[in-house]
């Protein structure tokens, strides 16, 4: 006889609860990105701490441990439930708690400290940050790794199942069709038009609201903000995503919005059922990834999609050189150098992360000392990119990734960039009419299909699961590879 | 032989890190009230009520009672902290754990129903939430009074030391003065102009944050948004405020924005050193009124800091009825009937404060029924103010506290108007040249006198005693009443 019967309720009861106070730790992480006075980041930086020690309490609690030996969920989504909460307690309680506390009140120091190094290109500024970061990080992988490789055990945080070497596998079946590619492209004869003009902040704003409403983003449970460095917040009822504007360049506000919304619209589509448990949030960064990508660009960047845009823009702006819609796509996707990772095309994306990928394995290893990392960073940005970093803001001080602890994170953005292209390639098949409705801004066909296929199942399944699910195959490089050849060729006449 | 020499220490230790989970709290007040998206309010909710139950959880550890009963520390600045934190630790001990989370949970639904009901001028539909609001409040008053009155129980979290005798005797002294003073205004011959004009919400909300810099606002470690109800939020590095805007009122922004940055000052201007501690907050809601009053009215509404008022409104707004400083100044003080509390003039505002008074009281003791309070509004209002409630946002729906459980707090406005008054003659004394400085727009040496007799302790001396010390007397109504009198008759040639 089952003396707890309930022991699967009381788990879930407790959970709830812990769930809402990492929402409250997220929205107070999205207040110091997005409106926190200045002056108020010591502070905020015991206030995060203090959060994370109640939530590692929580994620520790002893008596989760009794609970997950006597709850007996029948059903799969109780099953998947219990997956979640027991990978978190076995995390969680090898982290000592003061170490927990410590990272929390360094990293919300340490973005402080890099944006005012990023702003003064004063990489000296920020390294005595970063080596602590990287100090505490490695600390945290030892507890994790249990004498495993302490990279593969700061990844399973972010894409479990994903390691090192499966990573490091997908970048060598994806780099020489791309370097091949990247060469082919930028030595063709035909060069898409630059975009020319003044595009003010105002409009930009104005239409990235347009642009976030086509892609079904839900108003009424997010909103639209600017930061230096674009993300999304939030899960449930309650996902908020920021963009940036530059007046010369309003790609840069409008696709990172898309390709915020297709976060938002991820965490927002998942069953309400799982609202506030472990099954309520996206399954992994490499997941989430793949539904802003396929917003931002099988969607966004589309011929179909680049056309209706055209049209908007030209409604907001009174002059830029867009002869016609065949012009236009070319110049929203064309190929040029470039020193930025979020504005990089589609072609280049994924060499900016192997550079990341590489070098942040050596910080973590130990083969490379945080000293020499701006020497490295530049070192291998002019052998894969063919030029050298003028400044820092545009070489290894452009990410908050690392300020903020983020290491074994980079590698999940091509990882979506992968599923992205496996999805669409399902999508296309399900959706003949795609290409119609979206020359019309509507992408509504698009994002239920994904919605339903995807977003809604939340941590239901496994992330490789639960792409394979949608597709009907498993995953590989080959859809992105064959997709993005075929784009390109076609847009530089090859 | 003390064995835990260290008790005061690790008290003090366990309480910075409440404190900063409070600030935490406070922050999603903030948030919940100027950005956060309608849709999230149900989960809102939840995640209020976690962090109440995290922090009612630590207010009422059990190690608390042994750190006090050991703990000794010499200094006043020690014996303070151990005052604050006993008074709180006994209250909090009284409240049932799922009574504070119910209540939490409640407020933050109720007052999101408030919003929609006051929008839509729909006592009713607010009602049923106010009842449970109100069975929740005075289930915890029971439990704090003891067989004592409810209501007092009640005024002591917000005033200590004060009782609804004290407040009742306060308000009879306050009542023939300013009855006789109201009548006489109004039925003077000479009536100052109305403002005539259209201030368009930009250069509002510019002038605002210029007024917020002339007050000293500290924007480092501030903010300034938009709320439907002003308020103020946060202690220590990031104290927060909110005004609103009316096009075809200015002042209502301004004198607004000046009221909450009296708040924030004061919050701000606490000793450092005890910030994330129990004295590095306001130490009531009294003495918190008396800073933000006398900023707005006693500096702010003076005829010399009026005078440079309508310089800067000068260069702001095209055309506006000033003839000269003189009438502008009988414009920004002119008395007149209105239905809002936060519009009211000096001569009325408390008259406001005396019929929540004596509603809330009764709520509280039961001899008013929910369903009959907008009747008893609404014969109160005619009785005191001569004239009709023509809807429920200008009457009953118009102030958010009642929603978020706020009884026993109205009063405490009049006190701080009561304190202001004191602090006034007290400051005119000390400060021979104020007028002169405040005809350039310069505040710093009265903000300078109040941060150094008044804000600067923080917590250190209980809510009397702190006026009494900055004041030289204890306080008195005497110096409002006085100040009034002088300052209306001269505005209405009496």
């Amino acid at each position: 006889m089952n003396i707890r019967g309930n022991a699967y309720e009381e788990l879930m009861g407790f959970q709830r609860k812990t769930e809402a106070l990492g929402q409250v730790s997220g929205r107070l992480g999205w207040d110091q990105e997005t409106t926190m006075p200045r002056g108020a980041a010591e502070q905020r930086a015991e206030e995060m701490a203090a959060m994370e020690s109640v939530l590692h309490a929580r994620r520790t609690d002893p008596r989760i441990e009794g609970w997950l030996e006597e709850a007996q969920p029948s059903d799969p989504v109780g099953q998947a439930q219990l997956r979640h909460i027991r990978r978190s307690f076995l995390r969680n309680t090898k982290i000592p708690s003061r170490l927990a506390e410590e990272l929390a009140a360094l990293t919300s120091r340490a973005q402080g400290i890099w944006a005012e190094a990023r702003a003064h290109n004063d990489v000296a500024a920020f390294l005595p940050a970063l080596k602590q970061v990287i100090t505490l990080r490695r600390e945290e992988a030892a507890c994790l790794a249990q004498g495993g490789d302490l990279y593969d055990a700061l990844i399973d945080d972010y894409e479990p199942g994903a390691t090192a070497a499966s990573l490091g596998a997908m970048f060598d079946g994806m780099r020489p069709r791309l370097v091949e590619l990247r060469g082919t492209v930028l030595e063709a004869e035909h060069q898409p038009d630059t975009l020319q003009g003044h595009f003010d902040s105002a409009s930009q704003m104005r239409l990235a609201r347009e642009l976030a409403t086509a892609f079904g983003y839900d108003w009424s449970r997010g909103r639209l903000d600017l930061a230096v460095h674009p993300f999304s917040s939030g899960s449930g009822s309650d996902a908020r995503i920021t963009t940036r504007v530059v007046e010369s360049d309003p790609f840069n506000c409008f696709y990172s919005t898309i390709h915020e919304v297709g976060h938002a619209c991820y965490e927002l589509g998942i069953n309400p059922d799982y609202a506030l448990t472990p099954l309520g949030a996206g399954v992994s960064m490499g997941v989430h990834e793949s539904q802003s990508r396929i917003y931002e660009n099988q969607l966004g960047r589309s011929r179909a999609f680049t056309g209706w845009l055209m049209g908007r823009m030209r409604s907001q702006f009174s002059d830029f050189n867009a002869k016609d819609a065949d012009a236009f796509y070319g110049t929203v996707n064309k190929v040029r150098a470039g020193y930025i990772r979020t504005d990089a095309d589609e072609v280049q994306y994924n060499l900016h992360i192997m550079l990341r990928f590489d070098l942040e394995r050596a910080l973590i290893s130990g083969d490379l000392a945080v000293e020499d990392l701006e020497a490295a960073w530049n070192d291998r940005f002019r052998a894969d990119f063919g030029f050298p970093v003028d400044k820092p803001s545009n070489g290894v001080l452009q990410d908050v990734h690392w300020a903020i602890g983020l290491f074994g994170y980079f590698p999940t953005y091509s990882l979506g960039n992968l599923y992205a292209g496996c999805l669409h390639q399902a999508m296309r098949t399900a959706l003949p009419e795609l290409d119609g409705q979206l020359a019309d801004g509507d992408t509504s066909a698009a994002t239920g299909w994904l919605r339903e296929n995807v977003q809604r199942h939340g941590g239901l399944y496994e992330p490789r699961e639960v792409v394979a699910r949608a597709c009907g195959f498993a995953p590989h490089e080959g859809p992105l590879l064959d997709y993005l050849e075929t784009k390109f060729r076609g847009i530089y006449n090859l």
